[in-house]
């Protein structure tokens, strides 16, 4: 059976996605837990995700040699996983689903919480800045991130894709009191790629670099001029959609 | 000096509000951080909350010797409570201030997720139930809690208030998708009464119980014809009000 999962994680006790020499990862949980319902498998995901990043619509292809009702499938998985990731849906995948590369946008949530009092309830899944931004001006910046561009400047450093080119359909900053919520919508995002932008918008709204520096950045490729990568705490992978029409959701 | 302080606590790590023989408490937590800035110290808080249970927004008054800028104190106590506990607000209190016998309304919110799958961000602040209730019920079943009652009948069988009469403002189920919230506003709570008093809206939810049954049940006074108590997890004390005017939140 090929099986589209779709996955809500906390991913603060995780090394991230992907299987790990050391350490407990979200595929390597996942697969255990399949292992004891089916047997050897195997999983793709749309993405990796790093160490502390969160999700509540990761998408991944399962693949085995058995036949399963889904609800059962759904059940027992919900049953054996921690309660920190949860399968949120099934469905069987036609044999030309990959989950990457049929994906056609990612949609990815970084939340700042702009207060100098914490929120206990929110810490694991927020970035708390004391000092007020400025969100007119990060979001100033936040439009030259828009269309088709070589994000090399706001890739990590420990990283080279072979494919640093990207389309960005939608970028936003939302405030709501003391919250602030960045919406980024695209084809695809490189290794930190989300956390270097938000970290460098960051340094918009203390006005320590202008708006349109972000545009000058992008263009110089260059990673060193970039702010510093924001917390994976606040980050969030929301939706991986996979329709040929593009619904912009942020 | 007498501070008014407004205190928000995640209560899944704590024995309750209340100092106790064994365990930590939010009262002997917050005790030992403030005697470290200004020593010997007495707390009153507006009421207690049960082991479990969190707050938005907790009054007490604290009481101690020394004079010391409100900004410093609140920011010393932040930097020295652990992160599940945060002081919002601080003010001087006048010598009539009484957190608890001046308070006018407390307003109490119950989360509970009603979906076969689990929320992993959530599960800390809600209950979970997996079985659809019928939400219109519930709120039929809620309106027979309004006004002047005496509330026995939701009472602990541990505890035996003097005065199990209380006067209910507000009480209401609004569902958002997947999430139900029942929000209640009173002059005042007995131990385990909003908990007692969802587990058994939920009866009626389920069509176990009608939603008339409420009423008999109030006049009844006794406690063993209710649901069952719903886990702490779920309720959280969101404001306590000082005003006169009784203005309703929810």
């Amino acid at each position: 059976m090929r099986i589209k999962l779709t996955l809500s994680y906390d991913g603060t006790n995780y090394h991230g996605w992907q299987v790990q020499p050391d350490g407990e990862t979200i595929q390597s949980t996942l697969q255990k837990a399949i292992e004891k319902i089916v047997g050897e498998n195997s999983i793709i995901a749309s993405g990796r995700t790093d160490a502390g990043v969160h999700a509540e619509g990761q998408v991944a292809l399962v693949e085995f040699n058995q036949e399963i009702p889904l609800w059962n499938f759904q059940n027992g998985l919900n049953s054996l996983l921690p309660k920190d990731i949860a399968v949120i849906n099934v469905e069987e995948a036609s044999e030309q689903f990959h989950p990457r590369f049929s994906s056609t946008l990612k949609h990815y949530r970084y939340t700042i919480l702009n207060s100098r009092v914490r929120n206990v309830f929110q810490q694991k899944y927020c970035w708390q800045i004391p000092v007020v931004l400025d969100v007119d001006l990060m979001n100033q910046g936040a439009q030259f991130l828009l269309g088709k561009h070589d994000f090399s400047a706001f890739q990590s450093s420990s990283c080279c894709s072979k494919d640093p080119v990207k389309e960005i359909f939608a970028a936003q900053c939302i405030q709501n009191e003391e919250w602030i919520f960045f919406h980024i919508e695209g084809s695809g995002f490189l290794k930190q790629m989300v956390r270097t932008i938000v970290g460098t918008l960051v340094e918009v709204g203390k006005k320590k670099m202008k708006p349109d520096f972000i545009q000058e950045l992008v263009k110089s490729r260059e990673r060193k001029k970039a702010g510093k990568t924001a917390p994976a705490s606040g980050l969030c992978l929301v939706k991986v959609l996979y329709s040929k029409e593009l619904k912009l959701t942020c």
